[in-house]
């Protein structure tokens, strides 16, 4: 299941279709990645990201409309959403946790989901961005289980999955950043475990 | 207490003691913390905290020395050390989160561990005092158990608590933020049980 959001909408945009404009479209989250993660939300401008690019800020509002919109378009995670209905159930916490481990173990200085979350603690509309992140990968396929605590279940493996990132990815804290991916998965599988299937009062 | 007694307070020096200096050093933590919480780290410069303090720039650096040693001061946690050894073992995991969850519903506005946290993810000198935090408040008190694998213990149990506090407050994600006290602790203490208490291979 692929769930990549970037869908190139503006490729809509009157004389703006063709190879040519998805290579500028690229071009320019390329360069809105590489400028948001090394200045951050607030301090990267249009012009920056077009300048980095080597177009006219003009061609960067017509593509994305605002910073906002710039910045929902780059830092869109690709992280196919896991199919948990095809694992067996007391395998699901370890792989969903392996599912997002494996992909932040991934190089990290385009890591989108490491730039949502730095800019989404200082930003609410980014904050309501990352919301919807958890929603599709976390609350939906936990949903798609048909468990009618999905949204509670998955706020609360949310705590620990983005606890971990904050740790281990962001903050590098130690000994944690130092642990090897297999003690991780090992010691926090069975926390999403049971987050998955605690019994629920309703 | 007054803020703006600028001529009085320039007779402090720091180490001179007194009721005087310690009311200044009050007065322009509280400054500190209100302007931290308001502009974030970056934007929030000596010259801010100084005039929301009603008082001279110098005087500020001559307490703190710096923006990261007033920051430092600002941000310190009080919350005191959960003192798990007089708690029974198998109640040492709802202890331990009952304690930081208590701490965090109070009134946010001032609250140093949020603020930490916010600017932790954007500043590496922020995130070194964190670890710092982190050890007091977590690995320490695991440590004074006498167990030999309290760092990595620590470590793990902070993934969790961390990321509730991100989620939670931070983020103020839902349904997460809407869940009582109560359900939190219960679903969350387990979390923490397991991990002050797995089989560790070494």
């Amino acid at each position: 299941m692929d769930r990549h959001t970037t869908a190139a909408a503006a490729d809509d945009t009157p004389g703006a279709g063709g190879p040519r404009s998805a290579a500028t479209r690229r071009a320019i989250l390329d360069a809105a990645r590489a400028t948001f993660a090394a200045r951050g939300y607030e301090q990267t401008t249009i012009r920056a990201v077009a300048a980095q690019a080597g177009i006219d800020p003009s061609m960067v509002m017509r593509y994305f409309g605002s910073k906002a919109g710039l910045f929902a378009a780059a830092a869109t995670v690709d992280l196919p959403v896991p199919d948990l209905t095809s694992v067996p159930v007391r395998r699901r916490g370890e792989a969903l946790v392996r599912h997002v481990v494996q992909r932040w173990e991934g190089s990290l200085g385009d890591d989108s989901l490491v730039l949502l979350l730095r800019t989404a603690v200082t930003n609410d509309e980014v904050a309501a961005q990352l919301q919807n992140q958890m929603n599709q990968l976390v609350i939906e396929p936990v949903a798609a289980l048909g468990d009618p605590h999905a949204s509670r279940r998955g706020a609360l493996i949310g705590t620990q999955l983005l606890g971990l990132a904050l740790c281990r990815y962001i903050l590098r804290l130690e000994p944690l950043s130092s642990l090897p991916v297999e003690t991780l998965v090992g010691s926090i599988a069975p926390t999403i475990q049971r987050y998955l299937t605690e019994r629920v009062e309703d």
